[in-house]
């Protein structure tokens, strides 16, 4: 499958993703997936498109990848195909196309270190899947490169927002936390269960709030929630709320 | 022309690119061009393109074109396909396309905005053109819907940094000034070429100085010099300088 070069998506990263967890063919926390989107189609001016064409295109990917038990499945809306330049055509266009791949491991828990790379809070890009993900690419990058698993985002101001690719919360006492979107959060699908669910607070804090963490944990939509092992040196122990936060979340994503 | 469904700079705006301007078949300030692709490449850790293939890519595109006596062209390079996820394959690919269009009028003088929209400062990526523009997109489509012509973007410090398409440069008695780059502003080859030819100053600087600038221009490699109208309805008046500028950037950009 291919994309026009001109298409809006691939110059300019106009456009939105979803990536979901799809099990033996079922979407999990579809409704939740189409919300996002449409939320994005919003804050990008793009016409929403019709959940039953995202779905036709989520099923049509699953078939090509060939069995698979276990998923991750990526929509891609793209503003279509322009001309030259930033402004997009009077006759606004539409690419829709998707993707599947198996899921390799349970990839934690996760050596977390913290980025250079900020999050921009000064845009709603910053709370979007936005097909403009480079920061996160060059964050997650780095932390490869210096032997993590994954990067903690700081905003500007230099306060906690999310990793790469997951949101971050932390455990003190019997209370859970996590940034607040306006530092520039990615707006987790699996981050709004769990505030939902638990009653987590959201707060905006420096990194300094982690150290004296009892334990932090990444969430996303194919890992459900991932314990961090260690942030930048500093190591956490395992903590039995977790195992009860991921149960808390079978049925959005259910044990490997 | 297409790039595969899976190719990074789409799915991720894992790439960079090139805008340039082509009269009678000679591509201008090629090498300030070529230059900062390879700076952006560094900045990526992407391999760099040699030089002849992103000019048999830009003539394939002004040829395909057809005749055109004044063209843009755009060269467009990514990390190549890739596997789902932030990382890149352990083997690299590329992805080298570009595309030719008209240049249509000159588009100016130019009412400016400014816009919600801020520049993130606290990435490398501020500084590139990389094909994760969408916050550009979006200061853009809110300029024009607010019946504007330009945004111009602060960082989230509130300093001045750059038009969505366009360098900012200012006029104060006989001294040139245009925001540092680490403010999160675009790196451009005339942004460039006119600090070295002028000694304009680069700083720091909110937009309380732009009302009191004699004149305001936005530089880039299509327009050349373009006069500001109006900052959020304050009126510019024409300033003689400007037509000096333009004409000492006249082997870059020549006149329509």
């Amino acid at each position: 499958m291919a994309v026009p070069v001109d298409d809006r998506g691939f110059t300019l990263g106009d456009g939105l993703f979803e990536t979901l967890l799809v099990v033996e063919g079922k979407p999990l926390n579809w409704e939740a997936h189409i919300d996002r989107l449409h939320r994005g189609c919003e804050a990008l001016g793009l016409p929403k498109p019709a959940p039953i064409d995202c779905l036709s295109a989520a099923e049509y990917a699953v078939e090509a990848a060939g069995p698979l038990r276990r998923a991750a499945v990526r929509i891609n809306l793209t503003a279509g195909p322009g001309g030259r330049g930033l402004d997009r055509p009077e006759q606004p266009g539409r690419g829709l196309t998707a993707s599947a791949s198996p899921i390799f491991g349970p990839g934690w828990p996760v050596r977390l270190l913290t980025s250079p790379i900020r999050r921009n809070e000064g845009s709603p890009t910053s709370r979007l899947k936005s097909l403009a993900y480079l920061d996160n690419v060059l964050a997650r990058r780095d932390a490869g490169l210096r032997g993590a698993d994954e990067a903690l985002m700081l905003n500007n101001r230099g306060e906690l927002a999310c990793a790469a690719a997951a949101n971050l919360f932390w455990i003190e006492g019997r209370e859970l936390f996590t940034p607040a979107l306006d530092c520039g959060v990615l707006d987790g699908t699996v981050r709004a269960a769990l505030l939902a669910r638990t009653g987590a607070h959201e707060v905006k804090a420096g990194p300094e709030t982690l150290l004296a963490a009892d334990a932090l944990f990444l969430t996303n939509s194919l890992i459900g929630v991932a314990p961090v092992q260690s942030l930048d040196g500093h190591d956490f122990e395992d903590h039995p709320r977790l195992a009860e936060l991921s149960a808390l979340l079978a049925d959005l994503v259910p044990a490997a």
